[in-house]
This record gives C-alpha cells, structure tokens and sequence, in this order.
C-alpha cells in the first residue's frame, strides 16, 4: 500500500487538535479507510490483525465462563424489532430498511440488526421448555448496523464489529451475576491486554440499555481531552425480553415461568481507546498483548559487503525469536532506516530492533522501546529472553501510565461552578454526590454536555450534598463529557 | 437445549429420502434451526463450533500464502455494485436493497452485499498507483446475502457465511497463478481437514463467476443421490474489474496499466458436504480434525457405590488426554448411557470410551468407534496415547471410503443414452468428451438436469466423440446433477 508516500508530512500536533491528530494516525498507521459510502469505513489490515488479536483474548475469557458462539440472522422483521416498546423506541432512529429482495417489494420491512435480542429471544424461547434447558449461554460475532451522520473511525461508524452475548436464565439474581460476570470479564480484557485502566459502575436509568432493567459500564479515559469512551456494556434485562417473546419454562415445582435475560456487548470502538489513551505526537502505540507486530527488526547497511553479514545475523535473530514474539523484518530497499523507524513508530510495534555490521561484530542489536524510546544494546544471544521480558515491561508501563492519567485527571468536585469550569476545560472525570433525580442530570448534560458515565461500584461511603439542587445523597458518580 | 426430547424418534431411512435425512440430522444434531426470517438459518452452538474449527484450518493457510485478512463494508452502492455489467446481470435477482436509513428514504438504494468485488475494487483503485503496491492480497470473513426461495440449511440460505479473498497483481499470469494457488489451498483444506475428496477443474464459459475471465472448482460428490456439490471457486478476473473500477498502476517502466484482480470463496455449505458425504444411518459422522468434540466419555454406574469410582476414573482419563484431544464428559444424570450413546453418534463424535466399574477395575476403558462402529478395550494408561491414533485412523478411514464412493460412481460414458440413464438413477459422475459448444450443454441441462461440473485438470488425453453431437473434442468433462 502506498501510505508511505504520504507519510512524510507530520501529525498534527497532538495537544492542539487532537481530533485531526486522531484522524491522521487511523489514516497514516493503516488501520482504517474511508469506504464510497457516508458513515462507514474500511478496517484494513493492519487494523484488523490488531482486532483479530484483540478478538482471540477475549473471545478465550467468554468461553471459560461456559458461553459457546452462534450466529443468528443479519435481518430482523419490523413487528419482532417492534415488540419490545422501549428497545425499538431506543433504536427506530437508526436502523436501515430493506424493503426489496431481488426484483420484489418485501411484504414486511426487514431491519439488519442494530442489535440482536429481537432475533434471538424468539429461537430462546422455541429452544426452551424446562428449567433443564436454562441456563442458555451464547455469544456471536458479528457486525451491526446502526445510521450514523458524523462518522469516526472505530469510534463512531454506521457499521460497527463487535460481539454481542445473549443469555437466559430461571432468576434473576442468576441473570444478574452473569450480567456482573461479563462486566468483569470486559474489565480484565481490556486492563490485562489492552493496557486501559476503566472504571467499573453502573448507569443511570436515563443512559441504560433501551430495554433493560440495568446496565453496567466500564468507562475509560481518552489522552487529549481527557473524554470518557464507554467501553463495554453489559445489562440486566430482567423478564421484559422474556415476557415479550415468550421464553417460558417450566420451573422444579412444575409451574410456568419466564426467562430472565442478559446481553452484553463489547465493540471495536476499543480500538479507538487504544489510540487515543497510548497514542503520542509519534502515532500510535500498541499494547505489546495484540500488537499485530510485537519487534520489527530493521537490517542497516551500506556497502554490498555489508548486505550479506548482516541479512544473516537478522536471519538468526529471527530465527531465535520465533516461538517469543510476532515479528517483522522490514527488508525493503527502497526506504532509508531513518524512514522506517519512523513507519514502524506511527504504527505503534512495541519494539525496534536494529542491526548493522558494527552489530554484528560486537554481537549485539540496538534494542528500542516505543513507549520510552529507550535505547540498549543486547547481545544477540540474550534476545530471546529479553525480548519478552521487555514486551511485558512495556505493557506493565503502558498501563501504569495510562492509569496515573486518569487519577490524575480525575477531581472529588463539590460545587456546580467547580464542575462546569472543569468539564469547560477539559479537565478529566469528575466525582460528585447525584441525588438520583433525572432533572439534576439533565440539568448538567444541558449546561455542559457532560452525562454521569456511571454509578462506580467503587463508592467512597458516607454522604453529600448534590452537585446540582443540594440534597442529601449517598450516591457519587461520575461526570465527564464523552465520545 | 431441548433436542433430546425430539430424539428418541428414528431418523428417516437414509436410503429412501435422502433430502428429508439431511433436515432431520441438521435439526437433531442440532447444527441448525430455522430462524423466523424466510430464508434464513440459525447456526446452533453445535454446528458454528465445527465452522470455527474450520475457520481455523482454512485460515492460516489461507494467511500462509501471504494474505492478510481485514473488513469492508456490508453496504454497496447501487451505481458501485452496477458498474461491471455481467457482474449486476448475474446478482441482481437475489440482492436485497436497503432503501431507507433511520427515518429518511435513502438517495441511492444500498445493496447488502451478494459478494464484494464491487466494494472492494474501488478501494483498491484508491491504493495502488505504482507496480510496487501490487500485489494486494486481502481475506475477510462475512456473512453475505442472496435472496433464495428455496432454502436448505448450508447449502442454500439468503444469508451465509463464508471467506471472500481478493487479490490485485500486476499482470495476468500472476492473477492467473494466484487463482490456482488457492484453489489448491481449497482443496487440500477440504481433503485434509473434512476428508471430503474433491475434483479440481475448470468451470464452462456458461457455469463461471459473473464478471470472470475464468472460474475454477472443486467438486464433491455427496452420498445418497450422488449429486454434485460445487464446494470452493477461485476466479480469475483478468482486467475486467481493474478497467471498471480504475485499478491503474504505474509499471517499472512508468507507464499506466490496469490491474489483474482473482477472487475466491469457501462457504459454510462445506458443513452440507461433510453431512452428506459422511452422514449414515445414525446420523452425522464428524471427520475428527475439525469434530468440536473429538472424543465423548460416558461414565456407567447403576449405585452411588459405585458412583464414585467411576467418576474419579474419569477425571484421571479426561485429564490424561486434556493436551491429546477435545474431551467431553457427559454427565448428565437424567439421561441413561444408551440415549447419550444414541444422542453422540447423531452427533458425529469420532469417538466414545465408556466407563464402568468392571472397566475401572480392569484399569482399561471400552473404547467405541462412530466409523466403523468397532469396540475394543483400552488399558487406561494407554489412552493418550491410542486415542490420537485411533482419530488419525478414523480421519484416514474417512477419507478413503468417501474416495471409494466417488470413484465407484464415476464412470466414462460415451453414449448419450447411457448419460441420461445415469443421471436419472442417480448414478452419480458421468466423464464425458464434449465439443466446447454452449448449444450441446444446454441441451443436457434442459433435458436431463444435469451441468457441466467442470472440465477436471486431470485429463485422459487424447481424443473422442462429444457426447451430444459427435463432433471430435478433446476435451473430457464431469456431468452431473448438483446441489
């Protein structure tokens, strides 16, 4: 691909614009393009082999809790998308009809799916009679579609990947652990291999799942201006779904019950927290875990003579770290080291192996970090268990700075002035006491644009007075604006 | 889920309704259920395990010939899809139109995609300008829809699911070497993997991919009727898209020239091959490379004496082969071994060991073949050991009674009488010489049902008379009903 011709110019500067500077590194890192239709991009393939890896951990950590995947139709008929009042009210605005199949005129408008429950809940209730049939368990991957005007890569596209989980229950305390399980199977993804530390909690009867009895959150905090990006989503449906669609069983005792339901979705928007909580003035930089390419090793030389010694001292290298870390030689010849240092920068590889004929002689290669551009040589027979050590050391950083960005961005505000001058300035999260009432909320989100992002379980105890009319709450939560 | 209630039933006689055989094992095996939406399927947990553990074997080959995978767009212009004139011609009576996004009526109608060609070509104009960008090759996995009335579970469903690869080079012998090269990726994934033994050839002018210079195949002949089942095509595209889409490159000698584009695609109706081909009077047989469970263990005990025993035999077995093979234990307690011996062999499980208390203390396992229904006693502390063998033997078993099947219903026929009788027996393959003419084809379409399967690589030589008109040909093809 030809991106290194535009590669040259240089990033917008990252403190100035960081939504061009987001922008241009989707664009020159290669891992989006426009596509010739409004409101969806392409995902290419450097940015898909990051989902891919992305995709295998956290479709390992979904199994281990007893979850198998499916697939259920893309296309969902208008009166099953309908019958649940609130969850079509929610998405009505932005589904896309088909109304002609081949050279006929449909007699029902078919929905493709913003979401699935509608498709799912009536196959769980033609595959459930028993209490013995629940729990059902089932996850799919898939893409959705809902319209969208004011397109983002990853973050915001009228097509998005994802996964969605689906499952029934006969409680709904049963329902409710699982919703709290996947939360925190999200919460340990996303830290352990993404690098991003997120706030778990729960949202607000005004931010919910249109449809749910609850939903729960983790929220995570951008670089640039310190915005929350919801990061998964995990609800409670109660027996709404169940009632609706009729998934009825038969309980121990005989008698006729409906199905609690979960479902629990996490989506390629997580590629968009990566870039903007790791990214630098550089490009990108990848979480070592689902880097496509942990090491790149760059072959330096001159002269012809040199070629040879050192193509051979990269083959053994490479050799060596075969079974420690996805990597990459870069062996074109038709860009400088100095060019590709910086490619393999905008796009984020952990790490940066140099090799020269002075290298060899001394038996070393010139080993760079990408997140501390730190600098070391290391005897070529250490790299095979350095290398690792030094991909875990760089994820252990990535996350330990990300997360001293959100606490240090993050501000107990007790007064509304304090909240609007911080919010105003793109100052990070707020914590403040909410009295619970829809009118404070909107109050807020009407003055500033900041929402409540959750309700953390991590609550400080004790009480205060809201942030907004002054009552007595027991309730803190956190404001902030959001992508 | 509820099968088992369904399943003391017996399977229709596999001889005498083959069709309806093959909805009962879909359902029973519990690999499918109809979905709510004409046309449509519902993949079960069963059946997409076995489609993920083919994803896995076709995909790294795939990725082992230097493809990378990413993800366009669902949606496709109409004026895009339009553009290449026999490409709109062939599709255009099963695509489904998006026609209103959200609240709005669209400007221009959205077609789902059918196949991506028409999305994907335009992006590659967008990147390739000079010969060093070529070639491109890129995979994605999806799910694409063609409006079907008739459907059949894997076989023939609006939607399904399958890889598109498409590549662009710099000239036509590379296209043309790259469609070979992946149709033998096909097929030695089809015959190593699902122990499918396939015909590679060439597909007739009348019988190749909408918009192809050429289209090659590998064809599979299915049990009961005999039928064909075209089970992978590569196409060579020549220029046609590259004219179309404006696919130009500079080449080293900086002039302008459009590029050679191939396309290729497996589906999941290779699932159908791997139930009809394999498939008996039991139910389904599962070729054990990509079985979901290779291996089932049915513990046997009659009173909770000897309960105990047994289950603690058990864990020590299913631990010795946890690195060996996927191991299930059934331990459902209210089903009795022989419904869950019935239930497994519907399922297709290459193997089950049976534990009892006279096998525990024997120290060996009853160990019981789905292929060739055999049941041997195995020392307990040589299961890991035998049991990988005895899954490589029963992929090999496999593997060579379906090529005895295909080879015992292929015959050379040079009367067009003999031809017709075949075909209506249900006689399976007919090799036959023909003269190249669409009119002599057609004439064996219309009249018998039966098409040109493909013009086999591998050719008798020599010459003889065409089967319709007895012109001279040199040309032998493969004639046969299909699926």
């Amino acid at each position: 691909m030809n991106a290194e011709r535009r590669f040259v110019e240089e990033l917008d500067d990252f403190e100035d614009d960081f939504d061009r500077w987001y922008v241009e590194v989707v664009r020159k890192a290669e891992l989006a393009d426009e596509a010739p239709i409004r409101g969806m991009r392409v995902v290419m393939p450097y940015g898909f082999a990051l989902w891919e890896n992305m995709q295998a951990q956290l479709d390992w950590r979904i199994k281990a809790t007893g979850v198998q995947n499916a697939y259920f139709p893309l296309l969902i008929p208008r009166s099953m998308l309908e019958r649940e009042a609130e969850h079509i009210e929610g998405f009505a605005p932005e589904v896309a009809w088909v109304t002609q199949g081949g050279s006929k005129e449909l007699e029902e408008p078919l929905a493709i799916r913003p979401t699935s429950e509608a498709i799912i809940c009536p196959m769980y209730a033609r595959w459930v009679q028993s209490y013995r049939d629940l729990p059902i368990l089932i996850n799919q991957w898939c893409s959705v579609l809902r319209w969208e005007n004011r397109p983002r890569a990853f973050l915001r596209t009228s097509e998005f990947l994802w996964q969605e989980g689906h499952t029934a229950h006969s409680s709904l305390d049963e329902a409710e652990e699982r919703t709290k399980l996947m939360l925190e199977v999200y919460r340990d993804f996303v830290e352990t291999e993404l690098a991003l530390p997120v706030i778990p909690g729960q949202k607000s009867e005004s931010e919910k799942f249109a449809g749910a009895l609850r939903t729960y959150t983790i929220e995570a905090m951008m670089g640039g201006k310190k915005w929350a990006l919801q990061s998964g989503t995990s609800h409670n449906l109660g027996d709404h779904f169940g009632k609706v669609f009729g998934i009825e069983f038969l309980n121990a005792a005989g008698q006729r019950e409906y199905a609690f339901n979960t479902s629990w979705g996490l989506s390629f928007r997580t590629i968009g927290a990566i870039i903007m909580v790791h990214g630098d003035e550089r490009g990108l930089k990848l979480p070592p875990r689902v880097a496509p390419i942990q090491t790149v090793i760059v072959p330096i030389w001159r002269k012809d003579a040199e070629r040879e010694t050192v193509e051979s001292a990269v083959d053994g290298v490479r050799e060596s770290l075969r079974d420690v870390a996805r990597v990459f030689v870069d062996r074109r010849d038709d860009k400088t080291p100095g060019w590709k240092f910086n490619e393999w920068e905008m796009k984020g590889v952990p790490l940066r192996l140099e090799i020269g004929p002075r290298d060899v002689a001394g038996n070393q290669a010139m080993v760079v970090r990408r997140d501390t551009h730190e600098k070391q040589a290391i005897p070529l027979d250490e790299l095979a268990t350095r290398i690792p050590q030094l991909l875990e050391e760089i994820q252990d950083n990535m996350f330990e700075t990300a997360k001293r960005m959100l606490d240090e961005n993050t501000e107990r505000v007790s007064t509304y002035e304090r909240l609007k001058e911080r919010v105003a300035a793109n100052a990070g999260f707020s914590r403040v006491w909410w009295c619970g009432d829809e009118t404070c909320e909107e109050k807020v989100k009407t003055e500033t644009k900041a929402t409540i992002r959750c309700i953390p379980f991590d609550q400080p105890g004790g009480t205060g007075d809201c942030i907004v009319c002054g009552k007595h709450s027991d309730t803190e939560v956190i404001m902030a604006r959001a992508y």
